[in-house]
């Protein structure tokens, strides 16, 4: 089984609330000079044999459902450790 | 200017609504076989040098405000290329 991790993240020229929340809240905290952007991380566990197709069909499946693409920005990798975050 | 990535995944044994959502969606949309977890994903830009202990701190930062310990785990990493999510 293979996993593939799709990360969506805002544009540059993007205004992100969340991460701005974010950074505020950090800074309140004491946590200084830290800048945060905030975005999606996907990991997608694929059934069966990753091949360049099955790949080619899951970045269009990230293009078409997991990120607004007007707005968001996305990678698609393939993740070779089997762990992810723990 | 140096950048780290923080991503907070639900744990294995947490259920995941939003991610059973998107796992249902890309079925009924016609992609077969993918099971979806879904995170977040913080791009953290860091002001001045990054040391050991501003990583420390940054990963401090992560289990306090970022991740809900309780229900998420967490990954913190220094991100060599520059460029990030396009």
């Amino acid at each position: 089984m293979a996993r593939v991790v799709v990360d969506v993240m805002p544009k540059p020229e993007i205004l992100d609330p969340q991460g701005k929340a974010v950074t505020g809240a950090l800074q309140r905290l004491g946590f200084d000079g830290l800048t945060v952007r905030q975005g999606k991380r996907f990991e997608i566990e694929v059934d069966g044999e990753l091949t360049e197709a099955r790949l080619a069909e899951i970045a269009k499946a990230a293009e078409t459902l997991l990120a607004n693409t007007v707005i968001e920005g996305f990678t698609v990798r393939v993740e070779t450790e089997p762990a992810g975050v723990a």
